[in-house]
């Protein structure tokens, strides 16, 4: 089966969307932020779409805003507007980030032998739902192999365990930089990862743990839920960071079981959580709607 | 028992809350209504603290904002920004209101002989959760007397029948304007309204209907999803207008029943989804988070 | 892409298999029935694994019961055990039926133009979690041939409309004979089919139709969903009867959607809902959990 | 407010309830159980109306079955029916109990400051929908008082830190003893209980943890949640052990939060959650729904 992804996108669209940007921005709060944002494009003719904000505290906290906007020939003026926005941004001590829609985040998806996380992705991909080019697909075992191949995405096997594990990490690292990778997709890909490693991609690398975390942090998390007798099962995304399972939560959802439910049985209803979980939280990171404070992840629906 | 309603508001508190307004914007969508909103409040150093916004279509639509803004002696300057504000509003074509918060809404809650959903709203109203003044109690039987005297609300006895609806909303017309009431609702109330009585508080009137609108308008609608054999139940809380059940849907929410459960069990879970999606609706009306379009609501959370 | 189906099952797991059997079995209510039939299969070493039952009304009303049981040789006693069963049925006035795990039902899908419910049957076949033997894939359309050709499962392109129903239901009436089988699953098969197909297939059809039944019966359900303006939309599986739309619901499920959300966005949502519940309903009925009753289901989970 | 349980059980159906009892079993599996125990109850005229069953394992497992049955003049016939059934306990190794629905379980609930899982506990007591006779109210505040006298129950003021641990519990021991109580219910009570006390009531006392276990577990698990940054919150109704929120689990359930949610917040949508998965914990307790196994339960819904 050679799948190609829907071209359901036409020139008129494309257009469009090459027209279409978005900012995001994180600063302390103070009053005119919005106001100064709003001006600024609109003196540029550009017209806001969806626009997102939030206050940590209104007094001394933190401000945080997502603006879509579409502007004519947004591609001959856009180094010009990033240019004069400088000066804004220092002023209100801003983070910032502008994001084209015609530049494309490239992915790179890491599997081992369980492929319904990887396979509710490229679904995803193929229906046009997800936002990015899949660059590669890597694994420590062949079993993704000939699904890689079937869509046309090369497949790297390399072997991974812990002794070889900082030489592998420097193969992978290699990899991505070839591949121009933006975000690393671990869709149930069982190895530990260096700090390292970690440090390379920052915020970059998104995770699907098998349980409802904070519970069950770590190994064999269906057996020890059976073992515990929950009345629910679930599944987390989040940013890998060096502390295990504890990096910023990007979403969880749970499915009710019970008392009949053994291992097994936990394993099938978690698959089906975990490849609706992993797959909103990569779409919500290519949309640019995650901003990370902390340990914390901040989305705009 | 004589119950208070939770103090727990202090004169700091206070003070934050009189300084406090939400503007509700309505106008053709067209470039720049960001930037000209917030300037203005910039202007007169009013600090945004919410905003949601929602375009219906980018291109010849509507554009829908909510912004809840602070500032020092709003009280002073309310009239004077109004005032200022009305140019604006001619410029951009804009339907808007500004709303205050130390200008708490006032109910009126209509029951009939079930008292659940009656109850769900005393008590969140009695946590200091509902922000309102629950100025009378209207029914059309004697159920709920005992627990509005309890609560020190005004209750009032109107029995109603198709024979003489007239009068009877005469009176609660004649009610409602004693009570200064802005906001009706129905807590379950098993009475027909007139298209007059209606007209007369558009947009002001929120039902609980006991069943997932579309499905089962009407009468008896647990009846009827046991007789169907459908697998969840819900209910419907909407804005009352002329068609029966019609109304712009505010919430909804389901629950799961099976083959084993009769009528008497769907009511008693029923009880439970009416009591919950009623009071979410009554709660974002009271926060001024509900814009009504058509037949629609737009819904800024 | 050459599939295979995951040979997950050992030979004595086959052996085991081979020795459980299910029993259904629909009768009126009266004292001793459990008794009667737990002891017929005591006497003849069957071993209850699982059972449930159900009364409909403990005075006057039915008795509805499934039971899974295990028997050491029980392919060389089943002819025997059925056979001193219809004496036990006779006196009791039971509808029943015995179904043997080592028969494994075999499927017809039938699709148009939409794969993901076909995609998501497959894949949790191909998981070794839908116990059938899919026999057969009929499309209106050409879209789904190279899937089934990657399975390995033969496909026929039987173009439909309504005036040439009745020569193409002809020729897939012939189609489920050849193929024998046992079920037929409407995975978005967007053809109306006759009374006198359906009749052909009495409670062996299952469709999915995209809307929480009763709300939006017939055509383009998501547009009438978005113009009703709804805060939730759902999916529902149910047997066909020659009422449209109003055969037995097996199973119904919804998501949370908002003003935000077109057509287009909904049919999105809709499509992870009509997958789980359309593979709901078929994995229930393979596990032979259903029994209809009426224009209702019992479904013994 | 003088509130009375209503009443809405007539002489006729207080005569069926007379008539009814439920039978639970655990031992081991081994083929005949369902046969002797269903032949029993036939011999006796005793009419299954709900029957579930569960098998750890097929092989070498224990069975676990709970049987709901009607039977004229059983009050006459119970003694001899119980005298019987002990010698197929004896042969077949079973634990069991028989309950009888005119014997109704007694209650204490124990409660702190928040009263919103005892003003939910009430209120479905009050509908009639949960089968015990509320003995007493226990709190170490004075905060319920004036509800449990509007209710006409009595309500007991003990005054609870760690230094007057031992004295207290030996008070409520008294108390418990003298009101004949059967079930303990911890209503949000916040004060910890000594081994000799949980001694005392074991798989008697239901606790509402304010966390999803095993999240959070301990002390304030709101701030925990919101420090974590998890995406949804939940609640765990569990029997109290003496290993901390570690006892068998009853139910569970969460609700959706965003990074917009502060602690008070949680708190607030956590109150929701709580008060229904106690109460839902209770109602299967007193319906015998629960059969305890290890540190896991067998809910038969």
């Amino acid at each position: 089966m050679q799948v190609e992804q829907v071209k359901n996108v036409t020139k008129q669209q494309d257009l469009q969307l090459s027209n279409r940007a978005r900012l995001l921005v994180k600063c302390p709060d103070k009053p005119g932020i919005v106001s100064v944002l709003s001006t600024f494009l609109y003196k540029h003719n550009a017209n806001i779409i969806e626009s997102s904000q939030y206050s940590s505290d209104p007094e001394n906290g933190k401000f945080f805003i997502r603006i879509e906007y579409h502007c004519e020939h947004l591609q001959d003026k856009a180094q010009e507007m990033e240019k004069e926005f400088e000066q804004i941004a220092r002023d209100y001590e801003m983070t910032y980030n502008f994001y084209y829609r015609n530049q494309r985040q490239r992915t790179a998806i890491y599997v081992s032998k369980e492929l319904h996380c990887l396979l509710e992705l490229l679904w995803e991909w193929q229906n046009g739902d997800l936002d990015t080019d899949i660059a590669v697909i890597i694994s420590n075992h062949e079993e993704a192999r000939s699904i890689a191949e079937s869509y046309g995405i090369p497949f790297h096997y390399l072997p991974a365990n812990k002794d070889i594990r900082k030489e592998v990490e420097a193969q992978q690292i290699q990899l991505m930089k070839e591949y121009k990778v933006d975000l690393l997709i671990l869709a149930r890909y069982m190895q530990i990862l260096t700090p390292d490693f970690v440090n390379h991609f920052e915020n970059r690398i998104i995770n699907i743990h098998h349980s409802f975390l904070p519970a069950f942090i770590g190994a064999n998390p269906y057996d020890r839920a059976h073992k515990r007798g929950v009345k629910l099962i679930g599944a987390t995304s989040h940013y890998v960071t060096n502390d295990l399972d504890e990096g910023p939560i990007i979403e969880q959802d749970v499915e009710r079981v019970d008392h009949r439910d053994d291992v097994p049985t936990l394993k099938k209803i978690g698959r089906q959580i975990e490849r609706r979980v992993l797959t909103k939280a990569v779409k919500w990171h290519l949309e640019n709607r995650i901003i990370v404070e902390g340990n914390k992840t901040i989305i705009f629906h």
